[in-house]
């Protein structure tokens, strides 16, 4: 294997295929790059099994090949040689770099231990103006569970039906939905994508108006941004049916000025940030909603103005719940709606209701 | 004790102080901002035991006292309450800190046991161009010892001799030293000042043109900056005489360009990151510089143009600590001076002597 290749165009595709090796493996080969050299072009690709990252770009090959860099290490190196032109040569498990009078080698792997990457998925697929789809992804993934007890809440669910779209994201504590519209699909279809995906796809998109295209088949989702081709597989399983969960009548309602709520509620897990659940609690009352906090810190009781409907409730939460949900909305003036101190509750925009976050209080001893 | 202050001149004066906090301590008054309240003013203290920061701000006194607030919780709080007015009233261990229609309390510790702090520093002193004292500082300190083994080595010299003053520190691998000029001083000193209390110092001044005094008595360092006050101990203890350790003359000088050399030493520097030494070889002929590494990564071998002077050398070091050198210096063109393979060898700017780096070189089995 043999070609020659500008070190910008290198870096760049390295530093973007990168972000999908795997790290902290015991299989060196899921850490590395594979480089493919063939007629015209590379085709550089890394995946950590779920999520891969494919990038073509144009160089003059002498002799066509396959190889396995190491990720981490490549990238970091050729970042540091974008200015130049770079001749790169594999023999046996060494790959030479030269670039002017240096006399630099890599130790490579083979590449046929990396595993097949299907990139032809072709079956069903939607399309959404870009800026619409990274808002449902920013609206949701936050509320995706971390951990790996039950791995099909790591994703985030897509619904299409018709020209709507839904995104749900829940974590067993709290859930968020929000809703928009595709521009077209080839049928209605729900999928479970890991939020980790939907994150680097975000960042992956370009700014400003334009359409993005999402194709899915058998299990894989697949998303071309030029010469770059994300895939991951998808969750398998049933996801949460959320309507079955959301309360569609309440006992409470109030509604709050969205930045005097925040101020207050910051204000309070100051003095609980050290306590497990960061517990706060808002005592809703005609005309205000007192939010508390206790711990041997000290406490803090504030009222903030508020708009009652319904009868009075005292309730307890984790702060960043809360928090969390109230920064993700964006109008002045919000909305939370209640029945009880042990049910979950809800808060949305008081205008558009395209977002919905859905959060289950902690039960205290005063209330349970 | 009572008082009533504006949210902003109390949260600006909190944030400066909690700086010197203490943390992980087992004291919890060394975690605290002690608040005295006196006449039309509070005094804000926070100290390490080091390092101390003290400020004063104007406020209503209605009732004088002392009183030790947790620094960190406290200071979070505060800065939440920029906009708003204060009243702040302790009775027993209890802070009431009121603001529109809040309760909110904070436990406090009685001011007995907070350490007593001397600011009446005045026996000795310099004074310095302020951004003159930031360069010798930005110069000096990355070379201080991090670790307790050798204490003094946590600090770094200032010596004022005349006009002339000299900042020196060293970690038992590297030593830096830079020279420039005080306005006046009351005498000639010596002494050894802990790199964290310069690093504050350095961003506590402010920017542009203007002098900074110093002022120094019995084993204590003062400075002042509007109405905040850093004072800190000095290290007591022979410090090296750089003198007996800075070679005089030497066998071999190469003069390189600083750009070319920093960026083949910072490729040479990844394939060995993971190595502990992360060891790098300069390999010094007629016209060349060499830089190699080698790892089970890989190997980097690129010349970097140089004018020598003197004999052939090769020599291996660890590449942090000649990069460190070649950022701090300024210049295009740098010269790097060594006698053997063994002994220390140092880096300066071609023209301007002022700055000085010493670095000892890595004894490999090739030339030990």
């Amino acid at each position: 294997m043999k070609f020659v290749c500008d070190g910008l165009d290198l870096s760049d595709a390295v530093l973007k295929v990168v972000k999908a090796c795997a790290t902290r493996t015991t299989v060196p080969v899921m850490e590395c790059i594979k480089i493919t050299a063939r007629i015209d072009s590379l085709i550089l690709t890394a995946t950590d099994g779920e999520m891969t990252i494919q990038k073509k770009i144009k160089a003059e090959i002498y002799e066509e090949g396959d190889v396995c860099v190491p990720g981490k290490y490549f990238s970091d190196f050729i970042k540091k040689l974008e200015g130049v032109q770079l001749t790169i040569e594999v023999n046996d498990n060494k790959m030479d770099i030269v670039y002017a009078d240096s006399q630099t080698s890599m130790q490579v792997l083979g590449a046929e231990d990396f595993p097949n990457i299907f990139v032809d998925v072709n079956e069903n697929s939607f399309t959404i103006a870009t800026e619409e789809f990274k808002r449902l992804i920013n609206a949701t993934t936050f509320c995706c569970a971390a951990d790996d007890s039950r791995p099909i809440l790591k994703g985030c669910q897509l619904v299409i039906k018709g020209n709507e779209i839904t995104a749900t994201a829940l974590d067993g504590f709290r859930l968020a939905t929000a809703r928009g519209t595709v521009v077209g699909s080839t049928s209605d279809m729900e999928i479970v994508c890991p939020a980790r995906t939907l994150k680097e796809i975000e960042k992956m998109l370009p700014e400003g108006e334009g359409e993005t295209q999402i194709k899915v088949q058998k299990g894989v989702l697949l998303v071309c941004v030029d010469d770059t081709i994300l895939t991951s597989c998808l969750y398998n399983g049933d996801f949460i049916k959320k309507e079955n969960i959301i309360p569609k009548a309440f006992i409470t309602t109030v509604t709050v000025d969205r930045e005097l709520l925040k101020a207050s509620i910051e204000r309070a897990a100051i003095l609980v940030r050290g306590d497990k659940n960061s517990l706060i609690i808002l005592d809703i009352s005609q005309g205000k909603v007192e939010i508390s906090s206790n711990s041997e810190i000290g406490k803090v009781n504030e009222p903030v103005k508020a708009e009652l409907e319904g009868k009075d409730l005292k309730i307890a939460m984790n702060s960043k719940f809360i928090t969390d949900a109230i920064n993700a909305l964006s109008e002045d003036e919000i909305v939370l709606s209640f029945n009880n101190s042990v049910q979950p509750f809800i808060c949305e925009n008081k205008q558009n209701k395209d977002v919905l976050y859905l959060i289950l209080p902690v039960r205290t001893s005063n209330n349970a």
